[in-house]
């Protein structure tokens, strides 16, 4: 059995829907489909989640939503018609909407989150109603038979009795559409996943189901080896650990949000990353292991929006509890970071700049002189991470001499090297202006070579 | 003013007690002196605080102590007959021995703190009586005086108050000469200073009376840039910062002890480290700021006997507090620990192997997979670490492609490269045995051409 999710773009139109239908007709495997709300048809269209946002704000603020409503009805009704579908599901989507407009504004949080969902709930019934039309026997289930999630607003994920809940749908005999991107607590509240939406339901489903295998479907071919914005052409990543795609995910390089893996990889249920608009090609496979192929590196990655605190104490190498101490100060920030190079009288924390501001940099110096009685303590800005991903290069003797010596040719310091716990990644930091410089200095290191 | 301080081969017979007083007399700023216990006249020799060590266990065991007594008088004996001293000094020093040894044995640990400073304390009187009969006016003074420790038996160190205590020497007319190695609570137990112990007690008296220099007499001509042991010649240090001598230090490197280092260190003090064998050589200048030089690096060090901890958890760079709670962990055990180089789900502690056995390790795995969920959790044994420091290398582009190149050309693998906090250090984790071999690489890389 096979877990197919398709994102967005797959499900912006009916053309695309179609497309979806085909897929799913092509492999008599593919039982169960996860799916998400309809996504942008061109480049300056505008989703049907942020069409929903938008009126769930007008109804907070109390203004007339009469057109943002129909916006949002009218994209089902193109939809549906193209679809050759008949006013039904309209009627079943549009009845819904003002069902849940007409709930309880109490709590904001909760009716905007009722309000979103919406959209992925309503494209499951739409492509359920669509599968059926057009004679694939198919069956919209709702994430109330059993996706049950924790209560806490800000960080939502799957309690571990959904899994038994959703395993039951193995048996079922139709085609099941699932919505993506939300559950409900035991108390019946509906909830939506922070990040990664729909591709965490699927992982769910896949996982509960004991699929054979994820299908993620995308608007892209595949997962390449650097970002092609910068790298011309780059080298498309056929096969990747589990944990290869989730060091690269940490420049937020991965096409799928890194939490949605969680499910499958507690399972070892490969993934494959495919292309909606070209499911011939053979996309991206994720793999529990892979075979060590001919490149000890299989992607590099590079982020922007790292600072760095630079603390340093005479003697501190002395101080037993005092790396704890300090990052029990970032902690109580509420600020999580990367990385925490030493000296033997200097620490660095590495840390996303957007957690940070003139205030909170204030608090944290004033905190580490005064409590930790540091004799120095300061905050550097516009760093960037380069990371190199591949399994087992760790002891290939020679890499980080290569990648250091690439770098270094850009003319570019590097002002951090983390190399010595990961098997699979060597994380490198640099001033940001330098970061598509090195990009490129690096791939043509190791991938332009290699290339037969 | 200038202190200086003799160590214990400086002053192991009368033949170097006339050096050390030449030295003295060559230069009139020369007012205090802190001198150590007579150290080892041969390789084979006893040094005179290990004489007073068995003396003290045989005390405590209520053996005979006859001969040892004798064994520890009949060194200052020696050296007082050779340096035509009258008998009243040996009688002064018998005394004072037979007076510690009738004392309180009830704490064992401050009986034998009390018996091993008698090595330094008596040594102190014999150098001032021998300096005042070649008529070098002279005075002992003792630590009674006012410095003035903390009451923490494992950990001392000189209080606030020592600082303007011993401020008044500057105004005594005659050579001071204070015997190192210890001092007194203000309840007026000897303490012993536990690691290097007559450099801290120079040092606090420099710092104490704004010595323009603190002199480091000891037997070697200067800090060499490498291990003479492994290299063959090494480059002889001219001029050092306290920063690059810290950081030497990391791998026992230092010719004296890195704590000692601290009061001068705080006042801007600088230091000679010099050769009472040979006191025209140079030295070697410890500085708080030095111009940049010719070559980037000063010097490199290693040392064997690190261990790392691996811990891996999927999604761990998610859980805010991992870190802090696993060095929580560590310091609970009482385990220091150098650096924590970490990956997005893992993170490796570095630690020193001494500090480890079965016991402790299978007690904080077990803390460690239960309390944190950590998927993995094992120590890896018989690391070395290679420091290379040099003030402002952190600006040599290059620098760290250079250093990786020459590690990786001797067939070793890098296992961990700390580099991000520190300005003037890079650290390499490598199996240590290729130690030597990669000392070797990196001294010919970074020295061997630069020499003219």
């Amino acid at each position: 059995m096979i877990v197919c999710k398709f994102g967005g773009t797959s499900v912006a139109n009916a053309q695309q829907i179609k497309k979806v239908a085909n897929i799913v007709k092509a492999n008599p495997a593919r039982k169960i489909i996860a799916v998400s709300a309809p996504g942008k048809r061109t480049d300056d269209d505008i989703k049907v989640t942020d069409l929903l946002i938008q009126l769930a704000n007008s109804v907070l603020q109390g203004v007339d939503i009469e057109l943002k409503l129909n916006a949002v009805i009218e994209r089902y009704a193109d939809i549906a018609s193209e679809l050759g579908l008949d006013d039904t599901i309209i009627q079943v989507i549009t009845s819904d909407l003002n069902e849940r407009l007409a709930s309880d504004k109490s709590e904001k949080a909760q009716f905007m989150d009722n309000i979103k969902a919406s959209g992925e709930d309503n494209n499951a019934k739409l492509i359920a109603a669509y599968f059926s039309s057009i004679g694939m026997p198919a069956k919209y289930i709702s994430p109330k038979e059993g996706l049950i999630v924790n209560d806490l607003p800000e960080r939502t994920f799957a309690l571990p009795e959904t899994y038994v809940n959703l395993s039951k749908l193995a048996h079922v005999e139709e085609i099941i559409v699932f919505p993506g991107f939300f559950g409900y607590t035991k108390a019946g509240v509906l909830r939506t996943f922070d990040r990664g939406g729909s591709d965490i339901t699927g992982s769910i489903l896949a996982s509960a189901v004991g699929a054979e295998l994820y299908e993620n479907f995308t608007d892209v071919d595949c997962v390449f080896s650097a970002n092609p914005r910068v790298v011309n052409c780059p080298v498309e990543i056929k096969e990747i650990t589990y944990r290869e795609m989730r060091e690269l995910s940490y420049a937020g390089f991965s096409v799928f949000h890194d939490e949605a893996l969680m499910p499958v990889y507690k399972q070892g249920i490969p993934v494959n990353i495919k292309n909606t608009n070209n499911p011939d090609a053979p996309g991206t496979h994720i793999v529990p292991k892979r075979p060590a192929a001919g490149s000890p590196v299989t992607g590099i990655a590079t982020d922007s929006g790292f600072s760095i605190l630079y603390v340093s104490k005479y003697l501190m190498n002395r101080e037993v509890g005092f790396g704890r101490r300090l990052l029990q100060i970032i902690e109580e920030e509420n600020i999580s970071y990367e990385h925490t190079p030493s000296g033997l009288d200097d620490i660095s924390v590495i840390m996303r700049s957007h957690q940070l501001n003139d205030e909170v940099e204030a608090r944290i110096i004033k905190r580490v002189k005064e409590e930790l009685h540091a004799e120095d303590a300061l905050f550097r800005h516009d760093f960037s991470m380069v990371v190199i991903v591949g399994e087992g290069m760790r002891h290939n003797t020679g890499l980080a001499a290569r990648a250091a010596t690439a770098i270094s040719n850009t003319g570019a310091n590097i002002e951090m090297i983390n190399q010595g716990s990961s098997e699979v990644s060597l994380v490198f930091g640099v001033r940001s202006q330098y970061e598509n410089q090195i990009l490129k200095a690096l791939y043509e290191e190791f991938f332009a070579h290699t290339t037969v």
